[in-house]
C-alpha cells in the first residue's frame, strides 16, 4: 500500500487480458509498439510522484497513508487548488493531450466517495462499496478508466427494445458471487493499459428496463472481458514525426462483456433506473475540475507551439497572425476564469467535502475554445502543417544536409524546427489529432446537451423583476 | 457637496449648452422629446440614491464626504465588490442598455486620480489637476461624458497631415488661462445631457504631432464648444412600442471645439504624445470594470425576455430553443466567470488603491456574447420581433377589443405580452438596438484590436518549456 | 384594362379600407406619412411602365393585351430572362430593399394560373376561379400581397386546439355568396397599401381540420376586414437621415377578419388540408425567382454603398477591408451562378409555362448571404454607422458651415457623403434594416426548413454507387 | 504516342528517380506500400480509358491523334462539358480525394498551349515551347504535378533577401543545354509517382529579382533532382480501416534541385518577373474547372456516406440530423451552380479556345463547403468515426462473432457497415483525411487571397447609379 512505482503498473499490465487490434490478438501489452509509448509515459508520471522535486506537488496523505493527489477528498481551498495543481504536472508533460490518465478517474471516485450516502438509501451495501472502491483505487495507486456508452444501437429504440437483446450491457442473471452482466460498451478510452473500468451510462435508462441500469466496477482481466481497440496510431508512428501520437496514445476501445460476474462489493446500483439517473451528476463535477484544469495547459501548450513557429516564419508581427493568436490567448485566458471562478465559488458537498462550483457553461466554452484552436492554428500555420521533411532526415547522408540548410528558416536549430512542427502537425493534422479534437468535443456528452443543461440554470429572479417592470411601470 | 437629487442634475443642463440636432437647435434639452427619457431616468437613478432601501449601496463615504459609489477609490475586496453591486442597480433598472450613465466616467475619474503621479511626472500640476478633478467630480457627483475618436479623416494618412489641419482636435495656441483648443471629435454618447466631457484619445499621435497629444475635461456649456447630435430615437417613440428608446437613449453626438480656452487646471496632459499613449491604458481598466458588470445585468434580463416569451409562445421545451437558450446562458455564466476572476485576482495599484485585475480576453469574451445574444434572441423569437399590435392599441375602441383578446397567447394578460414584444423588439430590432449592438461592439476600440492586445499577454514560460522538450526529450 | 398609371394605383387606396395604427385609424392612407412614401415609390414605378426607355422592358402582351412583365406567364427562356430584368428594374430603382413590390405577388397568380388544372381536380370551379384571378389582376395590373402566417397561438398545439377557437383563420359559416371567414392572419407586408389580399398557408393542417384549410383573395376594402399596422417607419423619417425608410418602407400588418364574407369565385382551395399543402409548393417557386432576383440587385447596391465610403475614407485597400468586400462579393456571385444555373435548367410545368429550376439551396444560400452581408459591412464602416451630422444640417447657418467642412472625408462633396452614409446606416442599422433583415431571413419560412427540404434532394445514385463500393470492392 | 495502359504508367516511375522518406530512399517506387495503392488506382484509371464502356467518356481526338480529354482544349460548348464529364469519372473512383490526378496538370497544359501567344511575346521560342509541351504530354497521356511554393523561407523578406540565397530555386548559371537552378521547392504533391513536374510560382518576384523568375519543366528522374516525400499514409493502412488512405495517397513532396540543367525547350518563362506574374494567372482558370468538378464528386459522395450512416444508426430522420444534411446537400447544390454558370458563361479566350468563366467567388464558396462538410459530418456522425472494430476483425476466431453480431445496426450487413464507418474517419478524422482538409483550402492560395481576388470584380456600373441617387434624387 505505498504510491505507484512505474515498473509496478506496468507489470500489472501483464495480468492475462484479452485486448485485440485489427484481428489479432495483442501479446503483451507494454511492450507492444501499440501502447508502449503510453505505457511509458504513464509510468514515468508515476515514477515522478516520487521524485523530490514534484513528489510534495503530485503526492499527500489521506487517512495516514500515502495517495495521489487525485484520490484526495479535498475540504479545503487549499486542498482543492492542489488537486488542479497535480493536474498541472501531468498535463505539462503530456501536451494536455491525455485525457483519460490516473488523475481523472481518479475523481471519480472522490466523487463515489462523496456520493456514498446516496447510494446507501438505495442498500446500504452499495454505499460501503462505494467508500471501499475510492479506498481500494486511492491505496493502490490505481490507473482506472470508465465505459459509458452503447455500442451501434438504433438511436429510434430504447434500450431494452434493440432487436438483438444482448447489444446492450445489461444484467442477464444472478449468482451468489454477484450479478452476471452481457453486451458492449464503447470507448473505453485507456482500457487496454488501465487496471480496472468503471461502468455506467449516460443515456437514461426506463424505470420498466431495470436490468440495464446498472453501475458497477471490475479489474481488465476479469473472465469474459474481451477487448477491441482502435487503430494503433503508435504503432508505425516516427516519435519524430509524430511526436504525441508515438507518446500519448491512450487509446479507445470497445468492452465486450461475455457473461462476466460482477462481484457484488463491486456493485455501486444495481437494477435502479432512477439511481443510476442520478449516479453520472453526482460524481462528474469532480472529473470535471480535472479535465478543465487539463485543458487550460492543453491550450496554453497549443498557444506556445504557435508563437514559436510564426516568430520562427518572420510573420508574428502580422495583423492577421495577432488577431488569431490573440482569439486564441482569450479563449485560455477565459477558460483560466472559468476555474478561478469554479474554486472561488466552491462549496461544501453533501458529505462535507469541498465541490468546486462548475457551471455547464464553462464546459461550454471549453468545447468552442477547443475547436476554435484547431481551425485558428491551422490558420496560422498553414501548409507548413504538410511536414515534408523530419528530424529523422537529418542523419540520412544523402539528403541530411540538405534538410539541415533548407529546413530552418530563423528557428535556433534545424531539428529544433522540425521537431516543433511535428508537434503542430500532431496537435491539428494526424489522426491522434483528430480523434482528441473529437475527444474534447463528445467526452462528457454532445455539446448541445451541456447549452440545455445551462439552459436549465435557475434565472426566475430575473423573471420577477421583468414581470414588475411590466406591471408596475418603469419608474426606478 | 453632497449626493446630487434628480432635480440637481435636471437643472444643470439649462446651461446655456448648445445643441443640435437635425438642423435645429435644441431649445430647452431636459424637456426635448429625444432626451426627456433618459433624463427622466437618470435623475430618478440619482433620486434613488437618497432611497433607504438602495441608498446604503449606491453611495458611500469618502474623506468623510458621501460620494457616489462610482467615484470611491477600492482599496479592499469589500469596497470592490461594492462598486459592482452598484453599477447593478443602476443597470438592473435600465436594461443595461445605458452603457454611459454616471458610473462609467465615474470610473475613469478614479482612475485619474490612480495614474495622477504618472501624470505629475511630466508635470507636478497635472498630477494635481486630475486629483483635483477627480475631488471635484465626486463631491459634486456630477455626469461626464467622454469623447475619444476623431471624426471623418483619412484613414491612410497622419492625425496631422490631413487635409484640413482643423479637422482633428488640436491645440492652436496657448492663453495664460489654458490652451486654446479647435477640431472635431465624435461619437460623445451622453454630451447633450451630461455635466463635463473628458477629452483624451486612443489613436496614437507620433512623436512630432504634439500638438494633438492632449488630455483635457471641460463643462458641456464652456463658450466655443458645439454639440451635434445623431437622430433621437426617443423623439417620436410610443413607449409602448420602443419602451427602451423612449426611456434610455444616451444620444451620441460630435463635438466641435472652436477655439475653446481649456483652463490649465483642466489640462492632464499636455503637447505630450508618449503620456497620452499611457493615459488611456492606465485608467481604462477600471471602467472596464464597469461596464463587464453592467453588460453581465443585460446579457440577464436579455435572456429573461426570450424566457418568458418562449414560454408564452407554448415552445420553451422545444430542443432547438433550449439550444440557443443554453447558448446565451453559458455565455453570461463565463462572463460572471471572468468579473469573478477579475475580483480574485485584484491587486493594487501603484498608487495603493485596489485594481481589479481584466484581462484583455475578457473584452473579447464580452463582445462576442453580445454579438451572439442579439442572433440568437433573433432567431428564437423569429417573426414576433416584427410586432403589428401594441399595447397603445389596448385602448381603441374599434381594435382594443381585437387586440386583447387575439394578442395574448398564454401570456398572463395581453399588455404584459404586447409590452414584452415591445421591449424585445426594442432590444434587437430597433435603431437603438442596431445602435446598442455597435456600441456595445466599438465602445472602447474595435474587437481586433483587443485580440492583438490579449496576444501580448506573455507566454515565455510556455516557450520555455517547449524548447525544453524539444532539445532534453520528452522523458518526465 | 391596361397598364396602370401611378395616379391610379393611388386613388384606388382610397376605397375605405379600415386602417389602423397605433391605436388610431388612418383618415386618408396615401397621404398619410407612414405610407406616402412607399405610395409614391410604387406610383412612380408604375408611371415607368409607360416611359419610353423601360417601358418595354418592363410591360409585355399576353393574350393581346399589354401587361406588366410580372404578370407574364413565361414559355420560352427569352420569356423568362424578360421577367427576370423588370425585377432589377424595379429593385435598382429601390435598393432591392422591398420585398412586396407588385411583382412578387403577381408571380404568385402565375403559379396559380400554372396550378389551375391541380386545383380543378378537387373542384372545376376553383381551376377556372385561379384563371380568372391571374387574368383579373393581370389586365388590372394590380398590386397584391399575401398573408400566411397565423399570430400568436400556443405553438404546442394544433391550429383547431387553440385555447380561443377564432385565433386562427378558419370558416364559420357558407353562404350562397361564399363562405364566411373569421380569425388572424399576422405580417401582411404591404397590406394597407396593396389592392388585395392572397390568403393561404404554410404550416399545414391535420385531415381533421378542414374549416382551417382554405385559400382565397380578396380587396383590402371587404367588409368585416380590419389593417392593423406595426410602427410606422417612414411617419417621423427625415429623408435625407433614413433615405429608405422614408421611401420604400412596405409596413407589415396583421389582418382581423370578423366574419368576412369570401365570394365563391375568388375561392381556391376550400376545406382541403392535402390540397392546401400543396397549394405553396405549387406556386411558391414562380415568386422565388423574384425574390432571388431582387436580393441580388440589393446584394450589388449594398456592397456598392461599402465601396465608396471605404473609399473616401481612404482605406479601401487595407486587406481587412478587402477580405470583407471580397466575402460579399462572392456572395453575390455565387448568388448569381445559382439564377443563372435556375435559368439553365428550367423546364416545362405541367401547365407548359417553362419554370426556373430553383434548388432550395439556393434559397439557403441567400439567407446566409443576406445575414452575413448587414455583419460584414458593420464591420467594414464599424462607427460611421452612427452618423451624427447629415444632410439636412447643411442649411442650418450655425452648424452648416461646421458639418460642411468636416463631415466630408475624400468624397466628392460633403452632401454625397453624408447622404451616402445615411443610406448605409438605414441598409444596417436603422428599425427598418433590423425590421428588413428578418424579413430576408423569414420571408418564406425559417431557414432550417429549407435546409431540410434540400436534405429531401434524390441522391439514390450516390447511394448506389457507395454500397458497390462496398461489396465489390474497389478496383475501378 | 498513344492513350496510356496502366503497366506503361508503372514502368514508367521505375526511372531512377531519387525519393527519399524518413530518411530512408524508396528503392521500387511503384511496390512500395507508401505509394503502391495510389499507382495502382492511377494506373486502373488508365486502363478504364481502354474500356468500351468509358473509354469514350475518357478519350477523344486531337489532331488526329487520341488523347485524353484532360489534354484536350475546347472549341465548343459539348467539348467543355466532355471535359467535366470525363472528370466526374476520375473522381466517382476515387471518391474525389484525389486532387492531382493526371487530368489537373493536364488542364494547365491546355492552359499553356492557350497562352503560347502571351509566352512568344518576351520570346518567340517560350510559346513555341509551351505549344511543344502540351503536345508532348498528351500525346505521351503523362502524369505531370506542378511545384509552386517556397519552402521555409522568412516572410518578413524578399525571395532574394533570403539569409541563405539558395534556400529559394532560382538560376545559378547559363549553359549551351539550358540554365542550371538550385534551391527548394514545396508540396508538390503526387511528385513521387508522376512523369515530370511544372515549375512556376505565385508569390510575386521583384523586378530586380530576375533569377527567381522562371518557368519551366522536368522529368522526375532529371540529374540533381532529390524528391523527399512527407509521411506515407497508406504506409501501413489496413484497407479495411483506412480505405482512402490506403488507396488513394497522392504523396506530398519538397524538390531539391541540385543545380539542375533544364533544356531550353523546357523553358517557358526565363528571368522575367512580370511575365511570370501573368504565368498562373493565364492558365490557372483550366485547372479551377477540373477542382471545382472534382470538388462537387468528393462532396456528393461525402454526404452518401453520411445519409447511409445515419440511416443504419436509425436517426436520419431527427430534425438536428436534417438540418445538417440539408446545410451539406445546400453548399453542394449551389456548388454545381457555379460550374453551370462557369459553362453557360464561357467565352473564347485569345487563342480561340472555350474557356469557362469562374469567378473566384466560386473558390470562395468551395473552400467554405469543404471546410463545412469536414465539420457537419463530424457533428453528424459524432463518436462513431473513432471506429474501435474493423472489418479485418471479422475472420479472427475469437472476436469475428462478436463484431459480426454487435457491430451492425441496421446495415445491411456487418461488413457494409464497418467499411462505411472507416470511408467515414478517412474522410473527416484520420492523417489523410487532415491533409486533405488543408489541401482543398490551400492548394490555391489562402483563401482570403480568394476574396481579395472577388474584391476586384468591376463595380463601376453599379458606383455610378449609387451616385446618380445622391445627386439627382431618388425619384425613379
Amino acid at each position: 500500500m505505498a504510491l505507484r512505482k512505474g515498473k509496478d503498473y506496468i507489470e500489472a499490465l501483464r495480468d492475462g487480458r484479452r485486448v485485440f487490434h485489427a484481428g489479432r490478438q495483442i501479446d503483451d501489452v507494454p511492450s507492444h509498439p501499440g501502447f508502449a509509448g503510453a505505457v511509458t509515459t504513464i509510468a514515468s508520471l508515476y515514477d515522478l510522484q516520487h521524485s523530490s522535486e514534484l513528489g510534495p506537488t503530485m503526492a499527500t496523505t489521506w487517512e495516514g497513508q500515502p495517495i495521489s493527489q487525485g484520490y484526495f477528498p479535498p475540504r479545503t481551498a487549499g486542498e482543492l487548488v492542489a488537486k488542479r495543481r497535480n493536474v498541472e504536472v501531468w498535463a505539462e508533460r503530456t501536451f494536455g493531450v491525455m485525457g483519460r490518465m490516473p488523475d481523472f478517474c481518479a475523481q471519480l471516485t472522490v466523487g463515489m466517495l462523496d456520493a456514498a450516502d446516496v447510494l446507501g438509501e438505495a442498500d446500504p451495501r452499495f454505499g460501503e462499496n462505494a467508500r471501499a472502491y475510492h479506498r481500494h483505487c486511492a491505496l493502490n495507486d490505481l490507473c482506472l478508466t470508465h465505459a459509458l456508452s452503447d455500442q451501434f444501437y438504433d438511436r429510434s429504440k430504447r434500450a431494452s427494445q434493440q432487436k438483438d437483446p444482448d447489444l446492450i450491457l445489461h444484467v442477464v442473471r444472478e449468482t451468489p458471487q454477484g450479478p452476471v452482466v452481457r453486451g458492449l460498451r464503447n470507448l473505453a478510452t485507456l482500457a487496454p493499459i488501465s487496471d480496472e473500468v468503471l461502468v455506467y451510462t449516460i443515456p437514461p435508462r426506463q424505470p420498466d428496463e431495470p436490468d440495464y441500469a446498472i453501475a458497477f466496477a471490475v479489474p481488465m482481466n476479469v473472465p469474459g472481458l474481451t477487448i477491441i481497440c482502435r487503430d494503433l496510431y503508435a504503432e508505425y508512428a516516427d516519435p519524430e514525426r509524430l511526436p504525441l501520437s508515438a507518446r500519448f496514445d491512450e487509446v479507445d476501445a470497445s468492452l465486450f462483456f461475455d457473461d462476466v460476474v460482477v462481484p457484488w462489493e463491486r456493485v455501486f446500483v444495481y437494477r435502479n433506473p432512477a439511481l443510476l439517473a442520478r449516479f453520472h451528476g453526482l460524481i462528474s463535477p469532480w472529473s470535471q475540475y480535472s479535465t478543465l484544469s487539463r485543458l487550460l495547459v492543453k491550450l496554453e501548450m497549443t498557444i506556445g507551439v504557435a508563437d514559436l513557429l510564426v516568430e520562427w516564419a518572420g510573420h508574428a508581427k502580422d495583423r492577421d497572425i495577432q488577431v488569431r493568436i490573440g482569439q486564441l490567448v482569450s479563449d485560455t485566458e477565459v477558460l483560466r476564469a472559468c476555474l478561478i471562478a469554479g474554486e472561488v465559488g466552491a462549496y461544501p458537498s453533501r458529505s462535507g467535502y469541498l465541490m468546486p462550483k462548475l457551471s455547464p457553461a464553462y464546459r461550454v466554452h471549453s468545447v468552442d475554445a477547443s475547436d476554435r484552436v484547431e481551425r485558428l492554428v491551422q490558420e496560422v500555420l498553414t501548409s507548413s502543417l504538410v511536414l515534408t521533411g523530419g528530424a529523422s532526415d537529418l542523419d540520412n547522408p544523402e539528403i541530411g544536409h540538405i534538410v539541415e540548410r533548407f529546413f530552418v528558416n530563423n528557428a535556433p536549430s534545424t531539428r529544433d524546427h522540425l521537431r516543433l512542427l511535428a508537434v503542430a502537425a500532431d496537435m491539428v493534422q494526424s489522426a491522434f489529432s483528430g480523434r482528441n479534437t473529437l475527444y474534447e468535443r463528445l467526452q462528457s456528452g454532445e455539446p448541445d446537451g451541456w447549452r440545455v443543461r445551462a439552459a436549465g440554470i435557475d434565472r426566475s429572479a430575473v423573471h420577477a423583476r421583468l414581470l414588475h417592470f411590466l406591471r408596475e411601470g418603469w419608474a426606478v
